[in-house]
């Protein structure tokens, strides 16, 4: 007989119900991990709400949550590392090894990956779940639980933020004070850029991202000059505030499209005559070390982002914390 | 008294008159370079249509011609070379020098670039033409007139194929089959591309492209598939084009955006989810040997792209000629 | 019972005996092979002579032969291609597939990587071998046998021009013309290399590299001057080689070691003063694709590098032949 | 008549005086400075003692120092900025701006180029200097003199970690703990490096890494056991140096060749390999303004490395103060 837990399940759109289901036992290569925090993102609020994601449709219950950090609880066959009892941020991708963008190193290109809280895979909003156990990466003791959970969006920044040569000198944009804004706001300040500048049209995320160390801050609504910059960091996927990045641009800049959306619309004119470089970013691969790395030196803050907790029974308060509260950044449930 | 030479002129949209004009004298570092041909570009018909393009804007008459080749006739103080009587090709930019820009030898990109033909610019359709001496690049016998004049519009798609790595192993998308891309057709096959396919909407310009070696050419209006590739040449500036052209690309593919236009939308799920790279190119800079030797060696042919031949005084039938005869590629003008 | 096949063994150091030997059955996802051709490479002939290659020293007998051709003859467990009866080139080697190394995309560089003819690892001077079915590549009708089998050098050379950007304007200086040599001049060729000039102090060989398409080649030995060059493919391993290849780079260049050998030493002041970039080539990875397009196009002209066949009793003689015959090229063996 | 200046002359090897000379008048487009600090490089203390740096002899007295801050004091013809009374760091060259290395952007590659206290060329040694006033860098008022002068030294460190890609999860080994090895340490950790790992046989300067931010320092002649690294910075130009350096490369590591020196060897073994990329570095280029942000920042401390100040007639103290306290890290010569 297996043990059971509990597991906040999305049963339709803005319909979430606490269940009780088997614990999943770890298959050959994998591990269990028990899951310590799971912070929210803006993708489990968009399918709370519609159900889907572009292409990506809920056609039965789906577990949301996929920022997970937690602790192995047990091992499956052939597995040496990690041990159980580890404290582990958990990389929640699945690729397949065999096809050719795996052996091209680009296994989150892999076009067979699975991923934790996008249909029909689920998510984490559990008290348990398996993953390859090279995708459970241990962090040291000077990371808390909800900062573990927080290298998935940290390693979002990180792999965006490296598609730009981002150094000393580097004078960069970022468009949008949301969550994935502020971290790529911060990896860039950790890469040694020059200049950070971060445009948000809500005055609170403006301060806030002050307070993360950008140098400058403005308003896209308002009457905006901004310095040239050599790359951008496009983290709302809206159009208006793609047209403003483009503007922001020097010749040879880079702009690096992170913030999801259905279309952008670029000015063939600037691209052409500035000769830009436009690179669409996807999740991530081969980051999480590195990303844990930067949490550890202090080099980013992740703690300082989160702005609520709530245990499994509050995953819909979870979900609209960001919604009902204007100061909210980042909400953490912990399955307990 | 200086001596005089005749000057096809662009009084206003769609009215071309030939003028006696001095002959220019070469300035210091210029040389002085009698014309011996010009080939014609569909940037000339769009000034001669509509004496303008996006933000270049005719305010007065204007020399039209950028495509050019010559004769030194006269070099200006203190010119070395090329000497007197050089055959050369004629890069027509004149750069700033001292600009940031210039300095990380980006020149084409100096925000005080002037180019021929380009308002307030005069251009190549004249006896005469004057430019700095480092632009006039020194020919092998084994260029005829035409074909070093249309080092130009090669210079363009060696630069453009430039910016995606090309090679052995490379499969490529040109999209358009216009002069331009089936330039780009050529220097990819010459980087050794494992497969260069076309796309078309006219069946001739089909044709022609498999006579100038695509592997396979597609019509974009009709059912197509296009097995996917690592680098697309897209040549139109057309929407339909480009929505073609992303559709055909395999995971980390690079798009080069070398067809002018207004505005492009860019499918941001398939831009992110395949990490694609989107680069705007424009003109061309240190690449005018390199184009030379590509033509000398055989490996683009250039001569079998030109369809007419005309005097200055028949420069409105050059203009017009692609307009009027489908079979039309380049129609060169010979100042005589 | 099983099948029985034909061997040639290096029994130790310059003694081969052919030996009966049961037919190798290919495990789950790995394709048994019906060898038609394999052609001796320079590192065969140093097994024969020493029995050993820096660290890879022979403990045991070994079954030498690494460039490999021949038709799938049976499959493994779970292998959907390639079919039986497929004509292939044989990627000899086999990675782990779970290292970094192997995640990253450089499979090649597998710390658990087993390569043909490296011992303790058997070759193909045999009747039979079995390889991951992914290492099977299908080759195209218009490959000869002989062909097929040289893809392997081919792609040591592809793999290494690859390091280097080599495109139109590119000047070239290719270091040695053996075999290696010789393809590396043939694959910058094909990338559309402005100039190529290749450097042998064996007279035949650098009458072979004009046949081949050197634009001009070089006595190393005599008053030799080079016009500066922007890639240098290193093929000798040796220090003079080496020496005359600095010698010859221009300002930022990149030379590429493809030459083994004990050590280089390199001037700090040229290395340096020019900014140079060496760069270390170990084999290939992901390049069979490009390199068997390459020859079936025609691009790389590889039967014409054949100079004599051999059966397996010839081995000797085949390993032998560049020695005995200054105008030898490769050798091949057809087990039969 | 000319205003003088007293100017600290080396007349021959291990012989200074401090001599009466005229103040140079700035040309068209230079400006003149009046110096404020100097720090002494070792290429300074190299002339001091032998006459010459390899192929870069005395052949008449010459003023040493090259690492320069100080105030505009009058601007040459066509000067527009910077302005007198502007505080400036000086980077020390002129290049021609006319041949390929200048129009590709790699001015410091330039074969004309002029350097500070590179025979025949003066230095800054001097009350007052001249250079172009794009080389005259402003300066905020968060840098002290000292740390303006520095700049020479932080500009050599952020070019050459400039040729790696250091960035998040990048682990470095900087070999060598002099002032260079220091300023690339810094520059290392303000990309966001990993880990940097330093190594010098002088337990001083391991202990003074430590303070300056190395995440661990090694003794090269101990029992040295050192971590795979991917990028290596080797600040000494000794052999025993480079060997330990190779040894501490991952697969696909950059190695970067800092330190000066007559020659290195590499084991082609492990270069191969490794597919080790081994790059030269020059000077610098371009990288002054990400210099000073840096500085400016707090991302590198400049002023903790100066160790004791001098006056001109104090120069040769300043020369010879490393070799003379083995705290010794930066002098400082102010012309007063």
């Amino acid at each position: 007989m297996s043990a059971e837990q509990r597991v906040a399940v999305l049963q339709e759109p803005e319909r979430i119900t606490v269940e009780t289901r088997p614990v999943p036992e770890p298959g050959p290569g994998d591990v269990q991990v028990a899951v310590r925090a799971v912070s929210v993102c803006g993708s489990d609020v968009h399918y709370y709400d519609h159900g889907r994601i572009g292409g990506f449709v809920m056609h039965g219950p789906l577990v949301l949550g996929h920022e997970t950090s937690g602790v192995v609880s047990a091992v499956g066959e052939g597995v040496e590392a990690p041990a159980v009892g580890t404290r582990v941020a958990v990389e929640p991708q699945r690729n397949c090894g065999r096809c050719e963008q795996c052996a091209q190193g680009r296994y989150h290109l892999c076009p067979w990956i699975s991923f934790f809280a996008t249909p029909p895979v689920d998510g984490s909003f559990a008290q348990y779940v398996t993953v390859p156990a090279g995708r459970a990466h241990p962090v040291p003791d000077a990371l808390s639980d909800d900062a573990a959970a927080m290298i998935e969006p940290l390693a979002v920044a990180v792999h965006a933020a490296g598609k730009a040569d981002i150094g000393p000198g580097t004078r960069v944009f970022v468009s949008g004070g949301g969550p994935v804004g502020l971290l790529c706001l911060q990896v860039a300040r950790a890469r040694g850029a020059a200049r950070v500048t971060l445009s948000d049209p809500v005055a609170k995320r403006r301060e806030v991202a002050l307070a993360f160390g950008a140098d400058a801050v403005v308003d896209p609504g308002g009457d905006v000059e901004i310095e040239p910059v050599d790359v951008v960091l496009e983290c709302t996927g809206v159009q208006a505030a793609v047209d403003l990045a483009i503007a922001a641009t020097a010749p040879a800049a880079t702009v690096v499209l992170v913030g999801t959306g259905a279309q952008v619309t670029l000015p063939l004119d600037v691209v052409q005559g500035r000769e830009l470089v436009v690179k669409g970013t996807f999740r991530y691969a081969h980051v999480y070390p590195a990303a844990i790395a930067m949490a550890a030196s202090g080099a980013v803050r992740l703690d300082a982002m989160v702005t609520s907790h709530h245990d499994l029974d509050g995953a819909v308060d979870a979900l609209l914390a960001a919604r009902r509260d204007p100061d909210a950044i980042k909400a953490v449930v912990r399955p307990g």
